[in-house]
């Protein structure tokens, strides 16, 4: 990417750069990748959930745990909105967390969270990160006993190498290479 | 915020600005900021809800009343597309509202809607304003019963000035003055 | 619209162009416009959804006879992100998609269901479109017998002419024609 023209674009940079940070954060835990979760905090950052206060090494590690007890989640955000303070920003984003497992009548692990992350970022040599969350919890309902089995074959997600977003970027590079 | 260079950085700055207006309704709904509600209609603004059609400032009358019964409301939005016509715009936005309150069985006070912003905007002087929105009402599912209590402290979020994003707007400017 | 004015702005304009095929997708399924389906899709486009696997233009058909089955759809997608590779890209977009019909206790009409459109687009002289779709089913739960009657009258969906959208566009125009 070539340097923005004006503070004008500049800011559409800053402001794609953290939606796409706090993007990076739900597809790395949705797809199992701890790496990728710890990345998108800065070196100092710090985290703030239902049931963890801590550093960002310690919050992947409790997130490991927590995660092992679903066969699969679902991080949706929609409303994204930023303040830009210079090298700081403040972020809040909207999203439902849909969590699955076995026994599908088990609450525990078959519900949907509603929660809003407040997000302080700093800007850094390697780019926004987060420097604190605060992942506010708004309202947590149980879907035990809802769960229905697809209505016929497709693809499905997975943790692993043959989810379809690591499969399908394998085409993709290709097509491109091949161009 | 400098110029924009030619028009097509405009046109980003124009979707910008109209994106960022729809999501200042959710959070001022949802903080229960009836000012905010406000400001994003033009003087003239009108709005026809489901039971609901009048001038923005009786909207907001209205809406009031209809906040009071529950402990607690969720805007999230997805979908956004505007078609910028000039100094109008029409822009649909997809989103769910989750509704909260006591008591928890209480279909009343506790349902999800799904519903798209169907809105006429204006560039006024202030910036793009909403002349006319409709709201329409996609479905409307109970979900009385399915509350759980949260597993754990953590973050919650309010009506009032501790609400987490405005104690974290606070972290932020101390950070940022402190650069 | 004017030439970007940089590389920088290219980009800004490839991610706006290629986030709005997938939104119009959305739109044309929901509204029942199937030739807006079949134009998001290359012409030699394909898909791959739950129980479909083949041509966009097979597709088109198959959606046809599926959607009959409803009284109504809602496609909210939140995450959005995009890799660029030239004059390919790869996007992966989070969604859930609401099904309503009648009898509304009946789980085969009444359902919910999370999914990640995983594609491949390329650049054609028309624009993006989409050569590969596909869509990964990550859970489908069952909303029957939760659906409530609205609690008043207002804007209602529907797929043709007398939709929201079309009518308020209706309004736009000539708002800003009258300018």
């Amino acid at each position: 990417m070539t340097t923005p023209c004006d503070d004008s674009a500049r800011e559409l940079h800053d402001r794609l750069a953290i939606h796409r940070l706090v993007l990076a954060y739900c597809r790395a835990v949705d797809r199992g990748d701890f790496d990728g979760v710890r990345a998108v905090y800065a070196d100092d950052g710090r985290d703030v959930h239902t049931g963890f206060e801590g550093s960002a090494d310690d919050y992947v590690t409790w997130l490991r745990g927590k995660l092992a007890q679903f066969d699969g989640t679902m991080h949706l955000v929609g409303n994204h909105d930023v303040e830009l303070l210079g090298d700081h920003a403040l972020a809040e984003t909207y999203g439902t967390a849909v969590h699955w497992g076995a026994p599908a009548d088990d609450p525990a692990r078959n519900f949907t969270s509603g929660f809003r992350y407040v997000d302080h970022l700093r800007r850094t040599p390697a780019g926004w990160r987060i420097v604190e969350r605060r992942a506010v919890r708004e309202w947590t309902r149980s879907d035990a006993g809802r769960l229905l089995a697809p209505e016929g074959i497709g693809p499905r997600g997975s943790r692993g190498a043959d989810d379809p977003l690591h499969t399908m970027r394998s085409v993709v590079r290709r097509a491109a290479a091949g161009d």
